[in-house]
């Protein structure tokens, strides 16, 4: 089962693709797309587009997983992750795949275990989960795989045959 | 010049077409996509997508107009907003249509000449211009017609061979 977690951004959007057999995780893939501040939003988002689908098209994920909003940010920058996050959910759609939403809590309890976490904490230990000599580059990258883990250790959650992933 | 004036939503998306000859404005088209609230997110993108990729093809218009946000309103809906933005604006891009985007404010003052006019007048003031029985239903369909004018206006403004429209 391959689960590619994004972290939707007009500027900077994070991925990060696992494998998950039984209750074992495994790295395949992370990374970002960027988009350049100067050319117009529109293109932007093509950009985003273009790439999200050139990723599914490449690695064949079988789920996709992205974090909910937090909140507290101001309009402007949700109006802009709304927008990124509509050409991801797209590309997902045009792929015929289906898009898991997790709360910023959810993934810390998934992740970390405790809802309270700190950003640090999270990357440290998508680091430990994924047996990785140190916390996946950019902070986009990484959090789009502890998405990725949330979705994977919610999926085994809901599996009464599959063992839970920290027991 | 024809130009289409869009107003996106994840349940309810306008569209007006208008086409422009020097100073005079003459009303092609309107209308709404509409999804259900029942089905997913990304397959309501991806319907909005498909029907407003569908319009451009059939319709052809030569620019694109969308309204900026009102601020005010919650995150969540700031954050669908965003997301049916985005695809609408993928599918200008995919078309090789630039996005104008104006204020409620620049739009008000180019329908109404009156920058915190009701939307009733909003409304009362498209159909006058347009030269209609009556404003054109639903809301959304006037609030992108609205948007096309506020587009045409600003074309003729910054186009010293033209005749400015409300003069």
């Amino acid at each position: 089962m391959r689960i590619m977690g994004i972290d939707p951004g007009t500027a900077i959007t994070g991925f990060g693709l696992l494998e998950q057999e039984g209750s074992r995780l495994r790295l395949l893939e992370f990374g970002v797309i960027r988009t350049e501040p100067e050319v117009p939003d529109a293109e932007r988002l093509l950009q985003i587009h273009r790439e999200v689908g050139a990723l599914l098209k490449n690695y064949r994920p079988d789920e996709i997983a992205i974090e909910e909003l937090f909140f507290n940010k101001n309009s402007r920058s949700v109006l802009a992750v709304g927008q990124a996050r509509g050409v991801v959910m797209l590309a997902a759609a045009q792929a015929d795949l289906r898009v898991e939403e997790y709360t910023p809590l959810q993934v810390k309890m998934a992740v970390v275990g405790y809802g309270r976490a700190e950003k640090r904490q999270v990357q440290e230990m998508v680091k430990v989960l994924l047996g990785l000599a140190r916390p996946p580059k950019p902070d986009d990258a990484a959090d789009a795989l502890a998405v990725a883990i949330c979705h994977a250790h919610s999926r085994l959650k809901y599996n009464p045959h599959a063992c839970r992933m920290r027991e």
